[in-house]
C-alpha cells in the first residue's frame, strides 16, 4: 500500500510511524507530510530517509491509506483533495466524526460497516471514547446497555507535544509559555479539555458522548462523561459507571471482557490498571471492576490506554489494516 | 481553653497548629504531643517554643481539648485515656467514625448533636467525605437525597507527609523509599486507596458511603465512590452525581449553594475550581454544576478543597470552636 501520513511530526504522528513499524503493516511507498514549519525535517523509517514535506495539490496521487492527524480546519481543506486524488483518509481529528456519510469506526466494536464510506473519510473516534468503546462493546453485546456516566483522568499528550513540554517545563520550575492549558497543570488536576457550550459541558465531554452513542449505534443511550486533565505524560484513565439492561454478576463480567479482542482483564484487585503501566501498549486495559451495592444492574470499570496508541494511532493502523483486507 | 494536639508534627497536626492561630482560638496552654521519634523537636506558636513530647498517662490532665491526628490503632489507646484524664477528643483517624456512641461531624451539615457524646470522642471525618458532605447538605435540604455517585482525584498529602515526599523524589529522579504508595504515583493515576474488600472496594471507597451516610443521617442512602491518588501535592477534587428528590434547575442549585455556610460558588464555567486554587484556603469550592442532559434529576459537580485543611485540620478546630461555645 502507498501510506501518507499528515501530521507526522505530531505526538500521534510519531505514534503512526511506530505502529505501522511494529504491526508490518505493508507500505511501499510513504509520503509523510506537515505543515510548513515541520516541513524540510528528515525522518527515518524503514531503513530509509524520508522528508516531511507540506501538502500541495497532486501530492496524494497514488496513495491508497492518507493518515490524518491534524486540526479539524486543516482536516476539513485537506480530506476532501486526499479523496480526489484518489485515497481513503482515515482522519483524526473531529471535523467529520459526527458526519452520518463518515463511518466512525473501532474495530473491535461491530459498528457502521467501513465499506459504506461515501465521502471517503473514515474517522477515527476521540481518545478516551475508543478506550471507552472497547470495554462496553462486550457488556452491550452481553447484556444491553441503559446508561453510561464516565469520569476521565486524562494525559496531557492529548493536547499533544506542546502539552508534553508544557508539563515538563512547568516541573523544572520553568514558565510554560504558549501552554495549551488554562491554568497550571504540574501538581494540579484541571476539569476542562475543550470549550464551554451554554450547559456548562465541554467538547470533549460532549465529544464522548456524541461519538460513543455513535459508535454503538445506540443514538439515544444516556452517556454523560467529566473530563479532567491531570498531570500525567501518556495514558488515559476513565472510571465508567455502566448501567445494564441484564444485571451482570460480579464474576460474570471479567470473563465477558477476557474474551473480547483488544482488552486485557486484571488479574485481580490488586493489579489495577495504570498510565505508566498502560503507556506504551497496544491493548485497552480493564480493572476494579464491581458491582454496584445498591443498583445491581450497574458495574463500575476503571478503564485505561494509551492514548497515542489505542486512543489514536493505533486504532487508525488498524482502520488501514481493515482496508488492506477489503 | 488548655489544647493538646497529638501527632503535632505531622502534615495534619503542623496545619491544625496555623489554622488555631488563624482563627484566634483561645488558646491558654498548648501541649505538644507525637511519637517518640518526633519528641524532642521543639515547635515555634503564639511567640513561644514549645516542645514536642511523647504521650505519657497523665499529660491530658487539665487538657479541655485535645486535637488527635494519628492513625488509628495510636487513636484507640490514647483517645479513651484522654478522655479518662478530663479532655475531649476530637479524632482524625478513623478509629471511633463509625461507632454509634460518637458524633461524625462537619459543622456546615445538621448533623447529630454535638453534646450528646457518651465516649467524650467527637470524629472528624474522612477528608473526601467532608467536602462531599458540605456540598451535599444544602441539597438535602432544598430538595432531598436519592443517590450519590462520588469520582474522586485526592493528593498525595491525604497519605501523610511521607506521601509528600515520595512524590518530591519521584520528580526529583530519585528513588522513593517507604513510600506509602503501591505504585510509583510522579506521572500516574492510582485507583487505590487504603485495602481492598472482598466485592473489590478499596477502605477509602467505604468510608465515603458509610461516613456520608451517617454525617447526612441517611442510613440507607445509596453512595458509591471510586478514589484515586493523583500526583498533586495538597487539594482534593471529587466529581459528584447527585440524584436528588426533587429536580433541580441549573440556575436554582448554584444559589441553594451560594446562601450555605462554608461553600465558595465558581463565579461562571471558565471559573473551574482546582487542587492549586484551594490549597491554603479553608472554604469547599463548587463549580461546573450541571444538570445531567439525559435525568433531569441529577446534578453533576466539582467540589474541591485543601484536604489538610477543611479536609482535617479546619474542621477539627471548626467542632473546638463549637465546644468553646456550648
Amino acid at each position: 500500500m502507498n501510506v501518507a501520513i499528515l501530521g507526522a511530526t505530531g505526538a500521534v504522528g510519531q505514534t503512526m510511524l511506530a505502529v505501522l513499524a511494529e504491526r508490518a503493516f505493508p507500505v511501499e511507498r510513504l509520503t509523510l507530510l506537515a505543515s510548513a514549519r515541520s516541513a524540510g525535517t528528515h525522518i527515518r523509517w524503514g531503513g530509509q530517509d524520508h522528508e516531511v514535506r507540506p501538502p500541495e495539490p497532486g501530492i496524494f496521487r497514488g496513495v491508497d491509506v492518507a493518515l490524518f492527524s491534524v486540526g479539524a480546519s486543516r482536516s476539513e481543506e485537506w480530506a476532501p483533495r486526499a479523496v480526489g486524488e484518489g485515497a481513503v483518509v482515515v482522519d483524526n481529528s473531529s471535523a467529520w466524526r459526527m458526519d452520518p456519510e463518515v463511518p466512525l469506526v473501532v474495530p473491535e466494536v461491530k459498528g457502521p460497516a467501513l465499506a459504506h464510506r461515501p465521502r471517503g473519510i473514515i474517522a477515527n473516534p476521540n481518545w478516551s471514547t475508543i478506550q471507552m468503546a472497547v470495554a462496553l462493546g462486550p457488556l452491550q453485546a452481553a447484556a444491553g446497555l441503559r446508561r453510561v456516566v464516565a469520569t476521565t483522568y486524562q494525559s496531557v499528550s492529548g493536547a499533544g507535544e506542546g502539552g508534553r513540554e508544557a508539563l515538563r517545563r512547568e516541573l523544572r520550575g520553568e514558565a510554560a509559555e504558549g501552554s495549551p492549558f488554562a491554568r497550571r497543570i504540574a501538581g494540579n488536576v484541571i476539569s476542562q479539555i475543550g470549550d464551554f457550550d451554554d450547559a456548562g459541558w465541554t467538547g470533549e465531554e460532549r465529544k464522548m458522548r456524541d461519538e460513543t452513542r455513535k459508535i454503538l449505534n445506540l443514538p439515544s443511550l444516556p452517556v454523560v462523561a467529566t473530563c479532567v486533565r491531570v498531570p500525567v505524560d501518556i495514558g488515559h484513565a476513565v472510571h465508567v459507571a455502566v448501567e445494564t439492561e441484564r444485571p451482570l454478576k460480579q464474576a460474570e463480567a471479567p470473563a465477558v471482557r477476557e474474551s473480547a479482542p483488544g482488552i486485557q482483564v486484571a488479574a485481580g484487585p490488586e493489579a489495577i490498571p495504570d498510565p505508566h503501566g498502560a503507556a506504551g501498549r497496544d491493548e485497552v486495559f480493564v480493572g476494579r471492576i464491581r458491582v454496584d451495592p445498591d443498583l445491581p444492574a450497574v458495574l463500575h470499570l476503571w478503564v485505561v490506554a494509551d492514548n497515542l496508541r489505542k486512543g489514536a494511532a493505533t486504532n487508525a493502523v488498524q482502520i488501514a489494516e481493515l482496508l488492506v483486507s477489503e
